[in-house]
């Protein structure tokens, strides 16, 4: 008998307990790491510390998505209690996003990051109030993509620091280095998509934005966390393919969740502009959906309009309007539920124990239902 | 009795031969290494291609300054001839090298890098080429941080592949740490120079300047890639510190060379325009010494022209005029003399077989009296 899988199961309160521990021993690693490296760059001059502020704002907020399923994939595979070995994996993940996000937030010029500036608009505001010389933004994004080189280096120097778990050809070793492969090469198929997309079919376009999807987003936030906390603890190929089975598809739902939210998501939630994904002109699978679905009208307005900087609320809205009445807005609901639907019973064949299991359930369907 | 410093010694045949295996085991390293991740990188998508092209490119060319002090470092602490963790070292050095380069080259908006187009040009022409949507400089940029990423990446995992001889807690692993750190702040003090200098005393200026090589350049192109090679093959802190007191002047000097020449080289020899560092603002040494001892009027200019991108080549002349009357050219190449005597004092002073203290100066006299 398959369990209800939107309730939480037996036990959780223990292992709520548990994940709370594991959050805040992540956050005290963290801020030992950063501390340690702050007080080495203030060594160099106290100039630098408006670099190491960006990267402490960036890596105290988040959902801990990554990190947390590394710490299940951790337990699952037979590590033990809050090991050091799973607190600093989920170091290293939480610097390793901040480091995408920050340069990710240049390429798709995006000011706004979790409600508050992105890396690049902090450094040009700092520029204008310091009244300094030349180009604002051209200071911002040069310091941004620096900020993002320099945690991009500590996301690896916290990796390293794991120890004999984590060396030179090791499983875990081993994801983590596809893991930044896949991650940055499914960005440039993203960007690629931006500008080559329009001359492609319309009939490719579903496809091109899954395979996006996969490198960019689902192998780097799901699947690839899930291994290294397994592959850390030992876990055998048999065990990560299970794993994969599950957290695969999962992140892919994701994904689409997280593009529905680029359109149709509440900027108070999101804390990211309504609409953005559109003025960047990203071709995520709901695009590609409605362009396949739409009248001709509707699919040559948003042909249009996709990468318009200058779209107003009221572009917007009408957009949407193209979407929804598409069918692409339910093609990918429905896409999602599929998905999930595929993850979930994945994890139900998985040999793990009940209260792990369950777990990973909630941090499943936190990532899917989510609104932000 | 010392030596005539600018002779090649006895053996040096030998050497030369020596080097020249090295730099062919590197580079058999180097395509061996980029082979594997273009494969990786073609299981993902054809579309990816080129950027891996234009790492490979990068790391085709060039002095291999840093590989070739790491080798020497190596040898000098005990290495054995072509040892495979110095290869590996060498190779993880010019991919870091270029990855520094790609985004060094955004954030500078160099389009010239080694006579041909720079990355980030590279896939701006690749953009106009193809006819593709949207802004072909924003692509370009775009590409170019991702694949500067990419090869930050590979170059740890270059790194790591060395083994137990850089795992976590070893003094090669803590360098190399270090190095990426220190290069990454040198570097944002080198911007927060271009647009914050124009507002400090001109006392200052030299100083600041002075600052911004050590860490950008010296540490990062001479100290620690030969502290890396030492340290691989097991040299102490005291071994370490002597190799210090040869190679961080001599970087720094290294770096001097390198500003005299993006003021006063041939392009045709530097494989980058005339007066380049001037269009960019780069507050150098040689720019403050001019700024410190000019006229007002000749002061002025410069400080009015520094970062200016429409500079023509009457401007860079007249500039360039301002620089010498002022005597900041001759301050600069005694600084550089005054330098190197003290680096190669100090290469004297090691305790090292004559021959590898021989492969050490060719390599030094080559960094500093280059003209290119």
């Amino acid at each position: 008998m398959t369990a209800d899988r939107t309730q939480p199961e037996a036990g959780s309160a223990r292992l709520d307990e548990e994940q709370d521990a594991y959050r805040d021993a992540l956050a005290e690693r963290l801020a030992g790491f950063l501390d340690d490296q702050s007080a080495a760059m203030a060594r160099i001059s106290d100039d630098v510390a408006p670099l190491m502020g960006a990267i402490t704002g960036l890596v105290t907020g988040g959902k801990r998505l990554r990190a947390l399923l590394c710490y299940w994939g951790w337990r699952g595979a037979g590590g033990r209690q809050l090991g050091a070995e799973a607190v600093q994996a989920g170091a290293a993940l939480e610097l390793f996003q901040a480091a995408a996000l920050i340069h990710d937030d240049i390429i798709d010029r995006s000011d706004i990051r979790r409600g508050g500036p992105s890396v690049h608009r902090r450094f040009g505001t700092l520029h204008r109030e310091r009244g300094w010389a030349l180009d604002e933004e051209r200071f911002g994004t040069a310091a941004a993509i620096l900020t993002g080189d320099l945690c991009l280096s500590f996301s690896e120097e916290a990796f390293t620091a794991i120890g004999p778990a984590a060396a030179a050809g090791t499983s875990a070793r081993r994801i983590f280095n596809t893991m930044r492969a896949e991650v940055m090469a499914g960005q440039y198929l993203d960007i690629l998509e931006e500008v080559a997309g329009p001359s492609r079919s319309r009939s490719e376009a579903v496809n091109a934005a899954a395979n996006v999807i996969r490198y960019k987003s689902a192998k780097y936030s799901t699947e690839h966390p899930l291994g290294i906390g397994g592959a850390l603890a030992g876990a055998d190929e048999s065990l990560l393919a299970a794993y994969s089975r599950f957290s695969l598809p999962l992140g892919e739902a994701f994904q689409l969740r997280d593009d529905v939210l680029g359109v149709f998501g509440d900027p108070q939630t999101t804390g990211k502009p309504a609409g953005d994904d559109l003025r960047e002109g990203k071709r995520t699978v709901l695009v590609a959906f409605a362009l396949e679905r739409a009248t001709s009208e509707g699919a040559a307005l948003l042909e249009r309009s996709l990468g318009q900087q200058e779209l107003g609320d009221d572009d917007v809205e009408r957009l949407r309007d193209v979407i929804s009445s598409s069918g692409a807005l339910d093609a990918t609901e429905n896409l999602i539920d599929g998905l999930s639907e595929r993850a979930f019973e994945a994890l139900d064949a998985l040999r793990l124990p009940d209260d792990i299991r369950g777990a990973l359930r909630s941090l499943g369907l936190s990532a899917v239902q989510r609104a932000a």
